[in-house]
Order: C-alpha cells, then structure tokens, then sequence
C-alpha cells in the first residue's frame, strides 16, 4: 500500500513509518522535514500534497498544534489554535485526502488520552481530541467506496516523558512502538469509526 | 438566583426560562430578541453583555450555528461555521462568563444527540457536539470557586420536528418541556462535568 503519513518526523510518525515500511511504502510527509511538506492549516498546502501524491491507499495524521494554559486566564483567541491547528488541520486532511484516496483505503487521525482523561491547563486539549473522535464516528457512516476512517488515541509516548511528564503524573507511559501498531490495525484491519486507545 | 439565558427565544431556551421562571430570575438574551443581546461569536460582545449584567449565579446557553452538509462535499470554510459559532461561540461565553460568576455558580452548555447518534450531513454537528462535552470534561477539574460545568444533549425536540423530522428519522423527539428539566438538574443541582442526554 501507497501510505500517506503526515507527521512523519514526529515521534510517533516515526514509529508509525517504522512498523509500517516492513510491509508498505509509507511516505514521509512533515511541515518542513520528510520527502514531502505540507501545513495542514492551509486547504492549498494539502491540495498541492495530494495533487502531487496522486492516488493514495491510506493516509495516516499524527500531528497538529494545542494551546496548554489556565482555563482562568484563557482567551478565544488562544482556544482558536488548537481548533485550527490540531483539530480544522486534520479534518481538512480528510476533507480533500477523501478525493485521493483508492476504494477501500482508510484515513487515521490522532487524538489522545486527555480527550478521556483531562489535565490542568489542558482544556484546549481535551475539546480537540474529543472533536476529533466525533468526527472520525459521523465521517465513518458518510465516507463512500468502502472507504474507512479511525482516530488513534495515545497515552503520553514514553519518549516524550522527559518534556511532557509533569502534566502527566500518575499516566501510564506508552513506547512509541505500541501506538504504533494501531495505526497498523487502523490502515490494515477492517474497521471504522473506531477510536483506538492505546494506554 | 440570577440566571443568564443566552438562546432564551428559541425553543429550548424558551422552554429553560419558562421552568426556571418559577423558583429563579432568568434573563432573556438572544442575538437580537430577548431583553439583553449577544453575538457570541465576538468577545467583545460577549464582554459587554456581561459587563451590563453584573454578577450572576448561572449562565446557561442554548444557542448555535453549525453546517450540515454532505463530507463529500464539505469545505475548511464550511467546516468553520460550527467551529466559530457554536463551539468557541459557547466555550468564549464560559471562558468569559467564569469572571463573572458568584461563588457556587453554574455554567450549562448545549450539545445534542448526534454528538453520540451521528446522522448524514451531520459531521460538523457530532464534531462540534463531542467537543463541548470534552470542554465541559476538562473544564470541570480546572474552574475555581466551586463553579460547575455542564452540558445539556437533547434528542431532537418535538416542537422542531416539522423542519428536522426528515434528519432523525426512528429518532425519539422529546418535548422542549422535558429538556428544560436537564437544564434545571444542571443549575440546581450538585454535579459537574456531567453530560445529561435527554434522549
């Protein structure tokens, strides 16, 4: 399969390109690094991708933007960057990768556990996440051809502990390896609409 | 207690002022109806608004705009609408209206069944929906003065059922009478981060 993974370079994108080159061609696409480059903010940027893509069997997202901060002293202007980014950026991903995608392929988003699980200053976080799970329920009973979509929902990565530990006290840390193998169950088993928690 | 009411002129908002009218003193605010006006999609408005009431012990919206449409056909900018209007329109009247609350005081968002039933077209209102009931979630653990976050999740409601009856079909319609009633659980009671479905 001809697997788009925007987020490439990322922790996880690397993880996700790692398990699957053993049976695929994942190519690599990131904002600035990777084979391809796209801003997942811009419907141009993504158009131009796919327009140069061409036809795609998969497409794999694990990236895009939060605001973290006080819910006190939080304005809409600061909630805008994670609907934007993280959650607008993604769906858009969806939005115009439908039209390139061949029968029968799948479309992975990426949430997280605070979706579930919130944390302070974590507000934004937890409303993208959440947004993106619905998402990923109403486009499964929407998308034609047999096309599929899920949203992976990772625990914080263990190889990300050293920065994000302290908002995670007490979170079960996840090798990057292990959220990896649901976006393999998400490209290469047969479901949809699904969220796949990894924690 | 003083309850602000935003959405009071339409269905369920009338339906909210009318059972709370018994024991409390709600105010009647709408976009351009109602005692008070509001954009909530401008903070400035909302600021005003809020600036006019003064201190208040519950704020409780009913209103917001979303797109329905078919994904095969949905646009960034299309997808927007429900982004701006109903979720960060309701999220900006909490994150402004936390300020102005008494102590013990309330907020009450609104949602819907499709948060959890998606319907065709409707992807940008289950997204929308899911992501203020995780704003609620997150919200919840993180405002001071124990202030309470909720969010209401009517089915469609019977008085709506001559426009939207050909969306929900097999759907059960409740009456605006019965949704008023979560609302009322929702100020008057002890909970918070909670999501009362009124299915």
């Amino acid at each position: 399969m001809k697997i788009a993974v925007i987020g490439a370079t990322g922790t996880i994108g690397k993880a996700v390109v790692k398990e699957l080159s053993a049976r695929h061609e994942p190519i690599s696409i990131g904002k600035t690094r990777g084979q391809y480059h796209v801003d997942i903010t811009s419907s141009e940027s993504i158009r131009a991708l796919f327009t140069e893509l061409g036809k795609v069997d998969a497409i794999v997202s694990t990236t895009g933007n939060l605001h973290f901060g006080p819910l006190a002293e939080m304005t809409a202007e600061q909630f805008r960057i994670g609907l934007h980014d993280k959650l607008l950026g993604q769906i858009d991903v969806a939005l115009i990768g439908q039209h390139y995608l061949s029968d029968g392929g799948s479309i992975t988003l990426t949430s997280g556990i605070v979706s579930d699980e919130p944390i302070l200053g974590g507000v934004n976080a937890t409303t993208v996440n959440a947004a993106l799970e619905g998402f990923v329920r109403a486009a499964a009973v929407e998308l034609p051809r047999s096309i599929r979509i899920n949203v992976v929902n990772p625990s914080v990565v263990q190889e990300s502990l050293e920065v994000y530990g302290p908002f995670f006290r007490g979170f079960e840390a996840v090798p990057a390896s292990r959220v990896a193998l649901a976006y393999s169950r998400s490209v290469e088993g047969p479901q949809t609409g699904r969220v796949y928690r990894v924690w």
